[in-house]
């Protein structure tokens, strides 16, 4: 484990994304939509996937000097071409649309297609706050989790977020896989080999595991709810729902055949669409009610949340968000730690393209 | 148990909504929408609550004779401030306003507030098929729910519906609770004097428990997902994102406060808005993509994921829809079993409105 402070790693990561050809403005963006996973905890997320994104680049599949298109649009939607851009990159140009129609319509609703990875989903979510908006989320991934019933790797882990601005509070900012567990929680437990908790993964032939590796023996990861009896039939429907708004509503490919991010992995044949799809909304408050009278209701249903009673005084109610943005004060002043695989890889990176870690 | 016609259901249940005052519009429309969760399969939203509703309109908390009417706007966004009227009279209204904003801008949003509990969230979403137009449709309901690690009930069991058109195949209809278990699953165990699975429930101090009666000992129903390391905080996360949508953006009550559905419930104190609180969204499918090349790709994701391996070969993988539809037909066919409880509940209304049943 190494500590970085996050300035050191935007330089080292800025510099990556300008070594493989993008912009200084795009080399930006994917810097901070990047980054701001590590500085949230997303470690998964983060610069942890930087040597991933170089792979892609180096195998052709990402296209570091993109040329972004509207392909259909109306007053409130637009589909967006990404061009095999960075996702990173893709991803806050979509968002910016949809804040854009929002503020003309009252709401935006814009699809991507042909894109890659996207960083944390919460990032762009985000975007709509400083505008007095909803911000929303969501994007596929290749398969990872098999469905109610199934044994067949069907969904990726398609993850929601929703942010909403409040008043003297911090914003409300929901991000989560519509899995049990994200894959991130997985890659955890195996470097400390440790077990599952039950209904977080199957093996090969769909019975209960607690094996961390199992997703290399054909195993899947559960939808959220774990089996049938716990509601799993309404995580897959959630994952489902993102599936078809990313990726078949985009001209995106979709399901099973979504392209996976390790460039190792061959491109499914016959992908019924382009690349991966992402969907983000925007909503402007004062198109429903004023937005100062929305941001005190707003203080006051996280307040009354936030004091709910607790069933252990230790560990209060939470609201969604709360750790993320005290583990982002935290890193910012204190330095991100990165484990040694992924130093090792930077390292790497850094040796390849003569950049100063 | 009885079993009855649709038909015979149908006639009573609209000679019930004209003897409290609804005029023939109204009392067609709510009993059309209670009336399909009694052919899809979801007895709790259906004639069951018919003697619920009328209690609440004795109570005078529901208005037979609303002016529903729309207090802000713009071409993607409504409110509408209900007039405390028949949840099942508001949310077609709402949801046909939706239906008509996307016709003209792409997509169309719209809030509910001073409304009542709203039938099945599907009948709503559904109403977006014929117009191939994608639907949505959320509610906030009477606090039933703890949050993670709370033992207070702070959310409804606030369902999602969406609907999405396909082509040769039926449409996808998700239409689910945000807890693990919907308080009709309860019921039906109480009724048979057994205990829930481990998940579905906590006792009044926050202890796992198995009893499907412990709602009425102070207990809560959990949020989908269960407990902290199955991610029930994604499905309270996921309930207040509803219970905000619906309530908070709307201008109704919201969370502990929501308005109660039993009659003999007080009202909370000090609501912070008017009433139940929904949401609607529909979606043009040519807003993104021209519609019959949408519904050929959702055709072959729907037959994709239809033919997923099963980990048994009796047990299909399903997708979002499926049951309902099938006991629809059954049900329209062969009638609708009510148990003994209800129709007792149902022969006591046509003795006061001296409807025959």
């Amino acid at each position: 484990m190494q500590t970085f402070s996050h300035n050191q790693l935007f330089q080292f990561c800025y510099n990556i994304f300008i070594s493989i050809g993008c912009n200084n403005k795009d080399a930006t963006t994917a810097t901070n939509v990047l980054l701001s996973a590590d500085l949230r905890g997303i470690d998964s997320h983060g610069i942890a996937r930087l040597s991933g994104y170089v792979r892609l680049w180096e195998a052709k599949r990402i296209n570091s000097t993109p040329s972004l298109k509207i392909t259909h649009h109306t007053p409130s939607t637009a589909v967006v071409d990404a061009d095999a851009a960075l996702g990173l990159v893709a991803a806050p140009f979509a968002m910016q649309i949809a804040i854009d129609k929002a503020r003309n319509v009252g709401t935006g609703w814009v699809c991507v297609n042909n894109s890659n990875h996207f960083g944390i989903a919460g990032y762009h979510a985000m975007m709509a706050l400083e505008n007095d908006m909803i911000g929303i989320a969501m994007t596929n991934a290749s398969a990872l989790v098999a469905p109610t019933f199934g044994k067949e790797k069907m969904l990726g882990t398609n993850p929601i977020a929703v942010a909403i601005p409040a008043g003297n509070q911090p914003p409300f900012v929901a991000d989560f896989a519509t899995t049990t567990a994200a894959n991130g929680k997985l890659e955890i437990l195996q470097r400390k080999n440790q077990d599952t908790p039950l209904g977080w993964v199957q093996d090969v032939d769909g019975n209960a595991s607690t094996n961390a590796n199992i997703l290399k023996q054909d195993g899947a990861l559960l939808p959220l709810g774990s089996d049938r009896e716990h509601s799993s039939h309404k995580g897959y429907a959630l994952g489902s729902i993102v599936d078809i708004f990313t990726g078949v509503l985009s001209g995106a490919s979709f399901g099973p055949w979504a392209p996976p991010f390790p460039a190792y992995i061959p491109i499914p044949e016959n992908m019924p669409g382009k690349g991966l799809g992402h969907f983000f909304g925007a909503m402007r408050i004062d198109a429903f009610q004023e937005a100062s009278q929305f941001k005190n209701q707003m203080d006051k249903w996280i307040e009354r949340f936030r004091n709910t009673t607790p069933i252990n005084p230790d560990t209060k109610v939470l609201i969604p968000g709360d750790p993320e943005r005290e583990m982002e004060v935290e890193r910012m002043q204190n330095g991100i730690p990165v484990v040694d695989a992924v130093v090792k890889d930077l390292k790497s990176l850094a040796e390849k393209f003569a950049v100063s870690l």
